[in-house]
């Protein structure tokens, strides 16, 4: 981070957090020692929010307690759609039955589902990701949800605003081969997976995503960006 | 019921009911006047069971607590698969990360769903049903379920064994135009609607399925039957 700034490029963080606001977000990774600012930060929630405004939605949240202060301004009366996050502890049989049943009370039902993640993995093991409860209302109502965050197009184009920079001048760089790499690419962005984290060696035989190239580390990455200038 | 036994013709009552035991079924029937015995109920958990040690499967059990004794001559030590039912209250988020973290971490999961319902209405409200979670396990584990129950051909097959009868000797009474009557179809027997319950007139305009005949109640069908005899 500390080089990429150093240089004069810009950038913004992509994630598909959806347990906690940007804020926190931000805060736990200055703790960790992280130079970074909300506005260096594209999440779903906020572009949920901007697109709830630009469609006078009026939405039931079925989110992470943590997340819901970044819906605070939003008119939440009389809900005409469903928001979708990873609710975690609150994906109980009570709350699933109460977003079905208001999605299927309505003429025409949205959810919008902020990413559409399968599973995830905490320190006590692993767990059922927002992809396979959108999956679940999906097929209930007999509806296709609206996805907000990575790999939708839309969620790039809005990072790609917040840069000020066309498609063609930014590099991704991500450990998610269809999230991260296909996401980006679709979009008209270059980028690179790194060798960490999510990345499976299967992935270097994707049926349908190819990274312009591969490297073993963050670093490795900056080092290659930066040598391009 | 009544006619139709007094008539010499076999019935058998095909169920998806996965909240209870047979038994605890045919009692609330018997309650309600219709003499019916546990012999001539198919229901998926029994089929299950059936499927279960055929192949030499010991389950994990998500399913309602009144459903727990069909499985009880079951061996379900260190489980090989999941069988998934109506859980109603026991679909927690605890409960389901248990079992998709008992198929992710199969070599092969095996995922059996005693149904594929969307949803159902209970006196407060409508509810998700067993096909909705089957959904979001599937989608999780990158998998496709087996399907014990209505409209799969087996369960078909299993009453028919049960009644002694070819297919082309039995016709199907039902409610729902996918389940009862394009199950049933699909097996070779004949099927009639009944105008009742599940039936929506949009089921006349089915694109796929079209029963034999439509009647408008119970009544009716045992009319048409016995005019045949």
């Amino acid at each position: 981070l500390r080089r990429i700034k150093a240089s004069g490029l810009k950038l913004q963080l992509c994630t598909n957090e959806t347990q906690a606001t940007r804020e926190n977000f931000v805060r736990k990774l200055r703790a960790m020692g992280f130079d970074i600012s909300v506005a260096e930060v594209t999440a779903p929630a906020p572009a949920a929010c901007h697109l709830l405004r630009e469609r006078g939605l009026r939405p039931h949240l079925l989110v992470h307690d943590g997340l819901i202060p970044e819906f605070a301004e939003i008119d939440k009366t009389n809900p005409n759609c469903v928001v979708l996050g990873d609710a975690a502890e609150n994906f109980t049989y009570a709350n699933l039955n109460e977003a079905f049943r208001l999605l299927i009370g309505m003429e025409k039902p949205v959810l919008i589902s902020l990413g559409k993640g399968r599973y995830y993995k905490e320190t006590d093991g692993l767990k059922l990701d927002v992809g396979a409860y959108m999956k679940a209302l999906e097929y209930a109502c007999d509806i296709q949800a609206e996805v907000v965050g990575k790999p939708a197009k839309r969620f790039f184009e809005s990072a790609l605003a917040e840069l000020g920079v066309p498609p063609e001048q930014a590099i991704m760089i991500g450990d998610d081969i269809v999230s991260d790499v296909g996401g980006a690419q679709q979009c008209g962005m270059r980028a690179l997976q790194v060798r960490t984290g999510k990345y499976r060696p299967s992935d270097e035989n994707h049926p349908e995503v190819k990274p312009d190239a591969y490297v073993n580390n963050l670093a490795e990455a900056v080092d290659i960006i930066l040598q391009q200038l």
